[in-house]
């Protein structure tokens, strides 16, 4: 295994080729490790200038007297040959190669790869790239990439073999507030594969989930062997592209790697727990929800829903996700009963009918959280049922009917209901130890996605559609089912 | 046909129930429609209060003087009958019956709704309901709902059986930008049908697409006859629910409505050329896309990305959603080879391989929307591309390397060259009729994602992945093909 700890730790970073120009590579990764908070000591490497950003500059990076644990180079193609050199004079073992111009760029670039690759082994060089993004390691508020997407840190760590899908993924988590543990740009991978990525992630203790968008596997068996291990321990989601004729003529000429035939990989892959998904929204939301959900024991899951409709969707989606709605049973029945309007549905879903009334909402989760006809609980309505509820009051208000003083107090118990409903669905499943997805009534520009508290170490996600809520309980539930046919 | 225009365009409307005390739906209804903008009279009816947020309060419909055009009606069950007398006596033919306590829930409220049936049958009057969340029709700033969801006025209409799912499409119409025309939500439909809305859209100018989320029809023959008519002058999009044997029950639970087996209604609506869909997510997107976009002349489609990797995704989806992706032909390769590095693909996707240029994206799309080889273009990662491009520039002069003037200017040039590109391809769309997709590299909270201008009868739309844009697209093509098949 390679021992990657000095790329993903470095107390210090050389960027050869920085720059102060915009829109250069050699700017744009400057400026963001120096503006996304990186600790550590960090020496521009350039010819052109004295300083760069107040720091000062070097010529080469043997004018650097202090060690180098980490160099990332964004100079062009032809002068990166010399680069390694100089590398392997300082001793340096760690090299994130940016450039492109190799593989991708026609015979003349495949052959300096070739050359970077023989010398790279003969020196023992980890070079990430080249033709890669960059990469970043947010529990070191390193944001070693071009374009400065900065999720906060976690530990969802990704893969991605293309910049622009990779730059996606990170700025959705940033805007969504998921927690992102390393980032790896691989590039074409000339040196480090992403079955290297796979096996340094698999015991790192700061990564709970592995997700990858794949284009091409050099070495199958390798993988194979590599993911399968390692899902034991974690979960790999994967998005894999070059499923189709076209997508792969596509991948080809984007990363030169040959996908293959997407049936050879789905067979290659089905003994290994991957979980595999069908598009980037879902590769975000299966990653972020293995990391923030507990794992359910089973498939059988209980819905309670504020609306009919919502609670129809789900069921169907259910269905065709292999999960069941088992009926409920006899105590919840009579329990409800004392609580809601004699005509309710006496069936899962729980149809709640009618105004936000927290107590009742909380109580019929606990119901089927603790039940044991139940795996899992997707509640529908709640998150944001309040938010939504103060719209009427807020036009009451403007037209004189509600006091300021009174719009306030509604708002804020408003809001205090909200955070307690969440509070209570965090120490539910911590109690239970039993994933209980919650699915907002409305989700508004800005609004966070993941809620957390000190008391569990679990989180909740906080689900747009029902559809999404399904598909990903569905990803844990066949995951789950996978580790227990393994044992 | 139902003459349904003094439902959609009244010039009075009464509120029975009307009521200023929080949470209440006659509170909630008469705030809406006060603050929603609505011109003509309003009349609360309550016997309760001498005034209602400042409007004189009437204790019966019978003592309002003038004429009412509609009637919104949110007291008990057991209150309607006499008030639809008090409708016949006014000579007020059209009531949105809010009330629930129907056939939804048990035999009484059952016995109560086939009273109501008959009394309006024979009285000619049209109910929307009971137990619907209520109607809307922005063209006239009339918001009668309950929840105060105010998309802006377009032409999309929508019909729900569902409130909390009417709900959420009338809240993400709302904060995308996405204009709605009409609002129905149908309820039990004790009176007024599904069919009956679709018949009136039919004919209903203001009216380019028809949205509706299903859940069951009374009358498979009717419905098919008149969807088979309609889809003929404008597309119908259906979230058809109750596929799944649980949903079905669930369905059945929630409206009353006998949701069949979706094999039966699948085969029913063959024919019809509806555009069936599969969540609520595509539901809106798929409607939005009929309304923005030209319909494409066939199924083949031109691919320009900023990167590689949502080339691969799009060349999978297009394949997948039965779209083809030509090769390109010669003339579009040779000028390409002028602008693009030597080692540029010269396939479809054209992947454009580097930093922000717009010139070469705004003539590669153009070559493409004016190919006969093509009916339709997708282009990736220009949207959005300059405000991501903006975070290192920011960077740069945080770290004091560009001037407040400069950052200023560089974000205005920005600004404008994605307002130029915006127009320019509505222009083209103008130009060669054909729908052009553009894809966001990056969607911002607050984002609006509909984009027009005076120049054009189009829209754009603009995507968050190339999944959602390559799914709209093809359901595009189907329906287009439908039609040709009709001819």
């Amino acid at each position: 295994m390679k021992n990657l700890d000095k790329l993903f730790y470095p107390e210090s970073i050389a960027v050869v080729g920085a720059s102060e120009t915009i829109f250069k590579w050699g700017a744009n990764i400057t400026t963001n490790i120096l503006e996304g908070g990186y600790k550590g000591a960090v020496y521009p490497v350039t010819k052109s200038k004295e300083t760069i950003y107040g720091l000062k500059a070097y010529p080469t990076l043997r004018d650097i007297e202090e060690s180098i644990d980490l160099v990332i180079i964004a100079t062009p193609a032809k002068s990166v040959m010399d680069i390694a050199r100089d590398c392997t004079t300082k001793g340096i073992k760690n090299v994130v190669l940016v450039s492109s111009g190799f593989s991708e760029a026609g015979e003349e670039g495949t052959k300096l790869e070739k050359e970077l690759i023989d010398y790279a082994k003969e020196h023992s060089l980890d070079i990430m790239g080249p033709n890669t993004m960059g990469m970043g390691s947010m529990g070191c508020s390193l944001y070693g990439t071009g374009a400065q997407t900065r999720p906060k840190p976690g530990n969802i760590s990704i893969i991605a073999q293309s910049g622009n899908v990779g730059n996606q993924m990170m700025l959705w988590a940033e805007l969504q507030g998921i927690g992102i543990g390393k980032f790896v740009g691989s590039g074409n991978e000339a040196v480090l594969k992403c079955e290297d990525y796979i096996e340094y992630f698999e015991q790192d203790e700061h990564t709970s989930v592995i997700m990858i968008y794949l284009e091409g596997v050099d070495d199958g068996r390798k993988f194979t062997e590599i993911a399968k291990r390692t899902t034991a321990k974690k979960p790999i989601v994967i998005l894999k592209t070059g499923r189709s004729e076209v997508g792969s003529m596509a991948a080809q000429s984007h990363t030169g790697s040959m996908a293959g035939s997407f049936k050879v990989f789905e067979s290659m892959v089905k003994q290994t727990g991957i979980t595999l998904v069908k598009s980037q929204n879902d590769l975000l939301e299966v990653s972020a929800a293995f990391d923030a959900f507990p794992l359910p024991k089973g498939n059988r899951v209980g819905v309670v829903t504020m609306g009919g409709g919502w609670g129809v969707i789900t069921a169907d989606r259910c269905a065709e996700e292999g999960l069941e709605l088992p009926p409920l049973p006899d105590d919840i029945i009579k329990e409800l009963d004392t609580m809601l309007p004699p005509f309710w549905s006496r069936a899962n879903p729980v149809d709640l009918v009618g105004e936000p009334n927290s107590e009742l909402f909380m109580r019929s989760i606990e119901l089927m959280a603790a039940s044991e006809a139940f795996d899992a609980v997707i509640f529908l309505g709640v998150i944001n049922a309040f938010t939504l509820a103060m719209r009427p009051i807020q036009s009451a208000h403007k037209l004189g009917a509600i006091s300021d003083e009174d719009l306030d107090n509604i708002c804020s118990a408003m809001d205090q209901k909200q955070l307690d409903a969440l509070d209570f669905i965090l120490q539910l499943m911590e109690k239970y130890n039993k994933p209980i997805y919650p699915v907002s009534l409305a989700t508004f520009a800005g609004d966070e996605k993941i809620y957390s508290n000190n008391n569990s170490k679990y989180k909740l996600i906080i689900y747009s559609t029902p559809e999404d809520a399904t598909m990903c309980l569905s990803q844990q539930v066949k995951y789950f089912q996978y580790l227990e046919k393994r044992k």
